[in-house]
């Protein structure tokens, strides 16, 4: 393959970058927006997050059927709907001028604006809702010129509340009511390695084809031994939301997180709350250090030293060699 | 490959089985018991849980280096160690009689005796411990005749608390202190086939051979669309600890699980629990309905109607076809 194109200087996505006061000032200004309108704005996505919440502890699956979508493991149930209409209804009376995208009511061709936004996926982890295990999240996010400014995850069973705002810093709130700031390690381990790594990676719902073939040998190569020829990572889990796998990153629980076609509603908050973290988001495909969060491409690293996470990611890069998804 | 074996008319493993109360009292006077005294050991045991699980949370993981095991991916801390000798040490000044069996201080050649003995895993997950994912936890349990009878699976950093003893019933305590039956649905959902199925799949450290290229296909195949000649079940979860799984599977949040090279410790507590809450334990390996705790083959299914259970636990047979774990 081609020579990897060298990192930027100063990624935008490597973490908490904190132009000088003026200049936030202003470039907020821009979008009529100061950062006292940011802190509340996470504030009404809180409550909102709460809101949604307490409607996926009451819904009751027994009777909330779920409809497939393109396959009986892509799913929507009644309730991702209520909650979708619930969050959009509240945010376009408080916030008119704003844009809205959401899960359910996204057409194809709907792309992101410029403009403040709100991103919403109701139900992150909707086969986990429909079975009851209890890692799924309402995701609500803001963005400011398609990248993300105020993220809010928010899983009512297990009452982790992780939020962030650009510029500062991410929280998580347990279920105890304490707060603290994330990552959970104020000095980050070291991340010397794949081999060290606990990696997340998800099936979705695309079970044949290049994309699975890619992700499935991807993971297999991960996990197998070096003398095999793999990467030995510590392992790898699967735990059925990228929301939370973004704000497990974000906390340090887990190194990194590897997914290729989700869209922008399941990475938009958890990117905010991981760059906030001194985390950074690279591509699921080799060679690009600066995704969008419309690409579909990602490849979330926690926060370390910026050489050590150019070094993991250049890792798994080299092992994909000139494989890529296509989405 | 041969017609597999019918699965007995009573099968021990088919959920909560309860003789009557003489033949119970009988059956655990030969061992010096009665129910009254599995309830007080339950108690212990949670007592005993709740202490490792401050140890757990004490620890400082900057200065608690890990050894590694077999590989890079098999570890153990010195707080597993800490942990398995204060459980060994209260155990064996309140029940001096009794048998132990730890993960720690495990010998080659060691088993399970007739007479009631203890089994402590005392971090199962021990990778998501120094990775500080909070999917970890304290196992528990007593055996009788090699067969568990009461089970206490407990993971501090969720706080949730599963319990059981035979013939009482299987319970979940979380943070917030409420304790619930399990399953959580009363009336299991229906278990129709695989291919409604989320299912649970780890890793474990042995990675290459042939019980990993086995681990590493079933999950494929497993996953991939009926199209394309897989049983495209709802999903995998790999959380990275089996007792938890067993838990899960006992709460009805995740259907099946399917391990093969994990030890009595991982499992034993939460087999109980299972059984308690109506689930059944399978092999996992093809024909084996009776499959025994020191076995190291594990398919548990949750409680369902037995016709199903048996059902999707001959689909995952029929999917390995001549393919054996051999451990």
């Amino acid at each position: 393959m081609d020579a990897l194109p060298t990192p930027p200087a100063t990624a935008p996505n490597s973490g908490p970058s904190t132009p000088d006061a003026q200049k936030r000032i202003d470039y907020l200004a821009g979008y009529n927006l100061d950062e006292d309108i940011l802190g509340k704005i996470k504030d009404d996505l809180v409550d909102i997050a709460r809101a949604a919440g307490q409607m996926m502890i009451n819904a009751d699956l027994t009777v909330d059927e779920s409809d497939t979508k393109k396959n009986s493991s892509d799913r929507v149930t009644s309730t991702d709907k209520a909650v979708e209409k619930m969050v959009q209804d509240r945010l376009r009376s408080t916030y008119p001028a704003f844009g809205f995208l959401g899960e359910e009511g996204f057409k194809t061709g709907d792309k992101l604006e410029d403009k403040p936004t709100f991103v919403c996926d109701p139900i992150d982890g909707t086969l986990n809702f429909i079975h009851g295990f209890p890692n799924t999240a309402v995701s609500l996010a803001l963005t400011v010129d398609k990248k993300p400014f105020v993220g809010v995850v928010y899983n009512p069973f297990r009452g982790d509340l992780f939020t962030a705002v650009k510029w500062q810093g991410a929280f998580l709130t347990t279920a105890t009511g304490l707060t603290r700031r994330l990552p959970i390690s104020p000095i980050p381990k070291p991340l010397p390695s794949l081999n060290e790594a606990l990696v997340a990676v998800e099936w979705g719902s695309q079970r044949s084809g290049p994309n699975w073939a890619l992700r499935t040998s991807m993971a297999q190569q991960l996990m197998t031994d070096k003398t095999a020829g793999g990467a030995m990572v510590h392992s790898i889990r699967s735990n059925g939301s990228a929301a939370l796998d973004f704000c497990y990153v974000a906390a340090g629980q887990i190194d990194m997180f590897w997914e290729g076609g989700c869209w922008v509603w399941d990475v938009c908050a958890g990117w905010i709350i991981l760059e906030e973290a001194g985390g950074m988001v690279a591509s699921a495909n080799p060679g690009d250090w600066e995704p969008t969060l419309e690409g579909r491409l990602y490849l979330a690293v926690r926060g370390a030293k910026r050489a050590e996470q150019e070094g993991v990611v250049k890792q798994l890069w080299d092992m994909m060699g000139e494989r890529k998804f296509i989405y």
